[in-house]
């Protein structure tokens, strides 16, 4: 980072600016670097076969030696789900709340990353100090427990990252403090960086402890069977739920995975209190009146391998719908995934169950503070700079204004994109230029290896197929010996497409004699013509535009 | 329809039912079919290439001789998008109202079936006669003009289609006829087929007129140019812009083919008012102040290829994105869509824009009535059997909670599926078997010929891409003479993978020659040998499952 002068501290994000996802912070004062938070994206549609998306960690790689630690504000997958990956480049120590070590452990030790990784548990009190800069942490509340923001001191000033956070009141496990936020800010705050999830969001959040009252009511009232569906991660949720079937004389059947390690770690860090006789196997399951069950499970978003989707296809192995049953979706769809929940609701209902879901019921909630808790981070922090981190730019946009309606002047709110770096000295701040950025692939067990050229394949052999034209050719007499053939998958169907793969086969052969005779033993000239010739010709009677692959065995 | 008897009418849908679109509805009494809208759906995400969705017309084209005719009840895609389709298979006349008829002309010349197809207009006063049945309409009120109930009259009894509707009871053209309604129930109905697309809404669905308050109170206070996305089909909202447009001293400048065909159209039939000095070229539209304009484009789901998308990514060729302009998206995004209509609003923000969207502005209302508009139909037509139609299995499930809550009793109400039928007397209703139904997809100019082995290929190409191994064997020697080669397409930046790639060609040599020995002049083992050897071995190196295609030349 040359551009930064020797007084400054640069602020800046790999990911996480300008999108929903892959948030990744950095804090740097000459030649330490402070690392917030390392998470992954899932990908949008248009991303074919990609499973995740991370930053580019080049600038990381180069500077590795400045780097004190990353500090992870809490355990979701936008958080810390790039750490595996980091680790594979850096060896770092990580920093990080109890809950969400515990999470991150399972991650590293599937990674075989474990036993190389320095994990040290942070609590709300402590302190850690490097040669010239310091990070300290205050307690907020998020769908999670353990949500923590992050204080940098550095000589130019004191940095706040918020992590993601609501202002709940009534929480389910401990309440933000609120104190401690007001004294951060009067000691005087140089910028902010905060949390612009739900900028578009008037007014204020809704509690945790109001789901917890809805479920209740619905408790209370049904009858047949309860499944019950949240994200996993939810451990208040969760925490909630278990309590209700308790109340209600419910034994619990926990299915999936995810939701089996939350029930797990949660239960083993304390963020969970449950009777182990409360919960049940499969088997027992089934042996137990409707109203005396709750099955809990992974799927509220409609994902096509988790228990409740193939519990609604009737394609899961041990749990059937039976008419009587109630599903909860505790969760609203991610907007990518509405078509799935919308599919699974379907399902359910067909098969007799009653769906319970939406906004109308408050049986869920979300873990972003509104714009008025978004306002009340600004009254209590009182930055001198501002920098909405975390949403789209809209969202940031939004949050910006906020930030003006509290006084913020405008030119001192920096709405920035991945790879932008901020100079901030005591009473100045100005954008210096950008470091590497940008969206690294994870497809199977590649990291980055899939690029543009790629995709674009992958695109065209989605939408219309492949058309293969094989031949071999005499490259001495300039004669094709056999074929052309042609081979199709994903185009047309082939048995019911013969006079037209006749009439091509008939028409590529004459056009490619043609070709050898004008241009010999030219092999590149000879694929073009047949792409010519071909890709038209099929446009022409199909409207569709397969990708033509000529393959030309030379003898 | 063998199942039904002499005495009895069929009520069946060959699409509509359990989803939103497709909408074809059928009523038949012995040797008459009255067939009620042909619609398409788009298709969803898993539907790789595919275009449109329509249904499976076996059982029209089977029984042509028996349809007296297709009564369109308006003019959206998902009513008449199919006719074109359904009109190369079988030649009938087309009744419906003069908007709906006018929008179907310009797709019937596209389709070069104008000449060769009968087309009735309609107006609410008409009864169209036939032998044995008869068909009379009364007005509905929803985001299109000319919209109509359908009343079939039969021995049996009358059978009453709502079309999609909503009561607005200020809305921008006519409003719907009540009194007409209220007749039609106190003569008696048998069976009521009614619009469930917002049977989950609670209350009553917003009024046309409100959004054009709130555009009144937007035009009054923006001073830069505006640009204004809806659904080229709501007439009503255009007619409602064009007058704030007016009566705020901007002119209006139409982008994109479907807004100048439902101006056109509009303007024509006088469903919208407007002076032709109203509307500018784009050429004009520069040299007007910003406070003096409105562009009136497509593009408010998002669609990439829209005058709206490609103004707000810079690649429109007249229209560029000024600070200072306001976007108003009018609309709401359809599920499926939600992701490119944020990617929309995101560039619109990024190049300056102000946008307004989003239900807080009441800038938008829906064309289906909610369910206390439900309710009214049922209380106005009094039907003994309820059929709920339009929309997925979870809204129709809804609708007929709701006809239970109408005193219609739970067993007069039939939740049905596509291809089910309904045979009614004028005391009875059963379930009497089904029609041939179901999907049938068109893409390009194919029609049904794309079926699940073809987007099954598709899928697999568009998740892992494909390896294509070719070799020439000589089979009287069992030899490989050439080859095998390796390519591939969307599965690795073949570059970069020169070591896995001729990994892969040494150990598949290795192979292929020891198949050849044991299983001489075979190719179809020797193809099996290399997907069974490649396919693990890829997978073991990439986590990745590519189709593997060989293709052998033999000499």
């Amino acid at each position: 980072m040359k551009s930064i002068k020797n007084n400054e501290t640069a602020v800046f994000a790999l990911g996480g600016l300008g999108e929903i996802g892959k948030n990744t912070y950095g804090v740097q004062f000459q030649d330490e670097i402070i690392l917030i938070d390392a998470g992954i994206k899932f990908p949008e549609d248009d991303l074919l076969g990609i499973d995740y998306v991370i930053p580019d960690y080049t600038y990381l790689e180069r500077n590795v030696d400045k780097i004190k630690g990353l500090f992870i504000t809490h355990g979701h997958e936008d958080h810390i789900g790039g750490i595996p990956y980091l680790l594979r480049k850096i060896n770092i120590p990580i920093y990080g709340g109890k809950l969400a070590l515990g999470l991150l452990r399972n991650k590293l030790e599937e990674h075989g990353l474990l036993r190389t990784t320095k994990m040290i548990a942070i609590d709300e009190d402590d302190l850690i100090k490097f040669r010239k800069t310091s990070v300290s942490f205050f307690r907020t509340t998020h769908s999670i427990p353990d949500a923590f923001g992050v204080v940098v001191k550095t000589p130019s000033g004191n940095i706040v990252h918020t992590g993601d956070f609501k202002f709940d009141f009534t929480p389910v496990g401990e309440p933000a403090n609120l104190t401690k936020m007001a004294k951060i800010g009067s000691e005087g705050v140089l910028c902010l960086l905060s949390d612009s999830t739900n900028a578009e969001v008037p007014n204020f959040t809704m509690s945790e402890r109001k789901v917890g009252e809805s479920l209740n009511d619905i408790f209370r009232k049904v009858e047949g069977r309860i499944i019950f569906a949240t994200f996993a991660s939810n451990i208040h949720r969760l925490q909630q739920v278990i309590q209700a079937a308790e109340l209600f004389g419910r034994k619990i059947a926990v299915f999936g995975r995810s939701m089996d390690n939350a029930i797990t770690i949660g239960r083993d860090l304390g963020y969970i209190d449950a009777p182990k006789e409360l919960f049940v196997d499969a088997q027992s399951l089934n042996k137990l009146p409707a109203n005396e069950v709750m099955i809990l499970c992974t799927g509220s978003q409609g994902e096509p391998m988790a228990a409740l989707s193939r519990i609604a296809n009737g394609t899961h192995r041990q749990v059937q719908i039976h008419p009587g049953d109630t599903v909860i979706f505790s969760s609203s769809p991610i907007p990518g995934n509405t078509l799935s929940v919308n599919k699974t609701i379907n399902a359910l209902f067909r098969a007799g169950a009653e769906v319970i879901h939406g906004k109308l019921n408050n049986i869920h909630t979300s873990g972003h503070g509104s714009q008025e808790e978004q306002k009340l981070m600004l009254r209590l922090i009182k930055p001198k700079f501002f920098m909405p981190i975390h949403g789209e730019y809209r969202m940031q946009k939004m949050h910006s204004n906020l930030a003006v309606d509290c006084d913020i002047p405008l030119e001192n709110t920096f709405i920035m994109g991945n790879g932008d770096v901020l100079a901030l000295t005591q009473n100045s701040a100005r954008l210096a230029g950008r470091i590497p950025s940008g969206d690294v692939y994870i497809d199977g067990s590649g990291i980055g290896d899939i690029g543009n050229v790629v995709l674009r394949d992958r695109r065209i052999l989605s939408e219309d197929g492949l058309v293969i034209v094989v031949a071999t050719v005499d490259m001495k007499r300039n004669r094709v010996v056999s074929g052309p053939d042609i081979i199709s998958r994903g185009f047309v169907y082939m048995r019911e497409s013969g006079t037209m793969i006749h009439e091509a086969q008939q028409m590529l052969s004459k056009q490619m004699q043609r070709k050898l005779a004008a241009s010999p033993a030219d092999i590149g000239a000879l694929k073009s013509e047949i792409i010519d010739v071909l890709g038209p010709y099929l446009f022409d009677k199909t409207k569709r535009k397969p990708m033509v692959l000529p393959v030309i065995m030379e003898v």
